[in-house]
């Protein structure tokens, strides 16, 4: 009784699109291993159907709307926003049993979510919080970027920062970040990172942005609180102060960081959420925003392009990692102490999947007499 | 005891090359999973043999023709059309085994027919009957494209027409297609759709027929009828008359299309005959013939180009349909009302692949004492 | 019980790289199935590790060199030329067991030679004999090229020459070489196969050889003596000389190369070693040495181009043969007269491969009371 190990839970919200990308037109995605279709209702709620005909499998992105229904590209049956054939051609009754399946779907924070599990279980308030993404006080932009990886190497690269020293170098790596300490610690369903590095030499990138929003150039106090919600989605807060100028909570790693002063700082929040394409592809999401300069187009438009090459960097580290992993199926990986938050991350993420196995059959043990 | 189900018979003609495309040089396709090499000898006779030398199998067709036998172009291992061996390198003598399979071949009604199964029962009279494609009182044109899907889709989509109204809207398609009743009836080896729709608005590409050939403009009876030879071969008698002159037959769809007065109008056929290249792919040869304005060469290079076009339209969603069945392998495909021709011609072919299986084998059943 | 058949033996010695490929840089080829990261250290020794950082596996050839030492790209592992981690990040001890593998390495004859198996079985003194490549007497230059094939097949057509006349009838083949008769002899580790010609016309290349070095034209003596050396070398002595000017030793054939009198022609030794780069890919290192105009730069890299172009037949005709043999897992080859040469190689491969594999289990038998 062999069992396919899942990669990741069935049960969640995963984000399928930014708001922008799905308007009054068919919108093709395969999220979680299933290939969806996507559309905007007359009413503007989104619609997500199975993306193929129940008559003969073609995609029904390949048909067209007509109002707020789907009709099949090859012979016309037609499809309602939940799924239900509404027309055959050449029938006079339908069977009841025409149907696609269609997901339950929620808007916030700027993404379309999909639960790809059981719908009686889609609970909205399990939203991961990115709230950031649509706030007044916040200002920024992103992307969404196909990686040909497992989605929990990306999970793995953001809960570990140390890589900017070797991967990004020249923006945002320093050898601070590699050799400061950090602390990691979980709960339910998040698990973070804390780090704090004082009085130092900031980074390319922060000593820019510094100079920039404040017109200060000195030693910094950074920090690098890494938040992890289970199965994919991370919150990084991230920013620079004015060294001694209260940015380090009282305890430092240890401490409240909403007992920290960044009056005299810039504070930055990268928004990550990385949905499944299939077990070894993911939509990687993210956004970053910031609360300084937040009129400043030209300079939102510049973070977003600025970010965006980090990114690539990643992702081409990424995807020869999962090449590497596919050559090895048997290698026995080993944590080091940087690997404490993803330890933590996945973790999780193999609670939630572990969940939803069926239960281990009891195996009669026949005795012999 | 697991058996591989076939796709196709072997005991059958396919066509295997428009008669141009074989001249006096090696030519390669692989038919019915098999690599064949092909070549025009001096009598005219078209060879067709294994396409891989006996010693070290590298293809014959990389070799080259010396007189009516072919040189391997590896070591100069020479096969005649019959795939003996007539000569190899520093050897006196010939291993009298050695020898590449050669195909019974067939030219007819301008396709070279080859028979891949056992040669004993290699019949020419089951060459499948498309005789206006060679047929004084025709004029026409065709090609041959090769689509990534099991020709069974395209056998399919040839039986049932009502996909024109939504897949070649802009041309052949209207919605009269989908919505005219129509008539599904079989033989032993043949199935039949026909299809007539009185006293309707002919579709572009027919309206601009009739007024170019006949000068009418106006209501047309329209037919389809579908004559599928297993287990590959479909011929469509198609044509729109001015309506009430008699073209539609005394009992209509239930009519013997003999007794059709078609002088009001023009009459095509769409002759299609489609051979697996492997289980997942085919070449499709097809080609279109009319019964008027015959010495037109403008409207043959036209309506050649034309449904062309109307084909890549096919082809596309054959291909993503075929793409869809393979990430669906378990999939239940359930019949409307529109899929009885197909149905009958599956089910023919299903028949022929059946009679080629061995018996099964009598499992004999030991009882408990 | 089922166990893989090997393709080549792992003690053995490969031709890794061009020594002029390998200098202080990261350089990464695959090597019998092993992804593999060269660089010359400070001291003018290669080292060569295995391509995958012991923590997550990216390939350490995307890492960069700290003097002697590699420093993974991604979390910034460092390891020396032995595979021993000297440092991890954020870290105050190592993991004594972190390293990867490494491998033995010899420097001779213009290749750089690793050692894929027991490195305590690694004897310099089996490095293959392709001393000409590096002799003030000869000149000469050579290539290395991937070829989609079993590097036994390029064995197999390098112990065969037959095939010149049919592969590369333009160049150095004619018929003489496929008519002429052959000697073929086998030691422990080394089969070879002599063929002279007496009183021909030169091919092409030859002739023109022959008239360039020495002002003759007319009739010559050619000589094939093709040396294999297990598991993967073979050197080939060719030449034209004067006819009947003693290039032919005594006993031609059956004779002694060393009692031939060469002084009125041109002689090449055409030296080739092929790397397994996986079971299906190799690595095929060649070089063209001569001993005439040894100080002509421009005949130099005009003989290095032309042999170039001849080993582009080979390689056209060597992936279709593998695609063919891939296509036909079962097909059983037959040898010909002129496949003495590539038998006596293989068997003698076979056996090395043998000598590596576990010894047969002893499968107890349990009789019927």
């Amino acid at each position: 009784m062999k069992s396919v190990k899942s990669t990741f839970p069935l049960n969640a919200w995963y984000a399928a699109a930014y708001d922008v990308e799905v308007s009054h037109a068919l919108f093709a995605r395969t999220i979680c291993n299933q290939k969806i279709v996507m559309y905007r209702q007359s009413t503007g709620q989104v619609a997500a159907l199975e993306d193929a005909c129940w008559h003969r499998l073609l995609p029904l992105s390949m048909g067209r709307l007509e109002g707020d229904e789907v009709v099949c590209g090859y012979h016309g049956l037609v499809f309602n926003g939940s799924g239900q054939c509404t027309h055959m051609p050449s029938q006079e009754t339908i069977n009841p049993a025409a149907c696609v399946r269609s997901f339950p779907v929620v808007e916030k924070h700027r993404f379309v979510w999909i639960w790809p599990g059981d719908p009686a279980l889609a609970d909205e308030s399990l939203v991961p919080d990115l709230h950031w993404n649509q706030d007044a006080q916040w200002a920024g932009d992103g992307k969404v970027i196909r990686v040909a990886c497992d989605y929990r190497l990306v999970i793995d690269n953001l809960m570990d920062l140390t890589h900017e020293t070797f991967v990004h170098g020249s923006s945002i790596g320093n050898r601070a970040v590699a050799e400061a300490p950090f602390v990691a610690t979980h709960g339910d369903r998040t698990a973070t990172v804390t780090r704090w590095m004082e009085n130092i030499e900031g980074p390319p990138f922060w000593a820019g942005q510094i100079k920039q929003a404040r017109g200060y150039e000195g030693a910094v106090d950074r920090w690098q609180i890494i938040r992890f919600e289970a199965p994919c989605t991370v919150s990084i807060d991230v920013g620079v102060a004015a060294t001694g100028t209260g940015a380090v909570p009282p305890g430092g790693n240890q401490g409240d960081a909403r007992q920290s002063d960044r009056s005299q700082g810039v504070n930055g929040m990268v928004l990550n959420t990385i949905t499944p394409e299939t077990d070894g592809s993911c939509h990687y999401f993210w956004a970053f925003a910031r609360n300084y300069l937040i009129g400043e187009q030209r300079l939102t438009h510049q973070l977003r392009e600025g970010v965006a090459g980090i990114f690539r960097e990643d992702e081409h580290v990424l995807e020869a990692q999962q090449k590497a992993i596919d050559e090895h199926p048997d290698h026995t990986f080993y944590n080091l102490n940087i690997d404490a938050g993803s330890m933590w991350a996945r973790r999780l993420i193999d609670g939630l999947i572990a969940r939803e196995q069926p239960p281990s059959p009891i195996i009669p043990i026949r005795l012999a007499a």
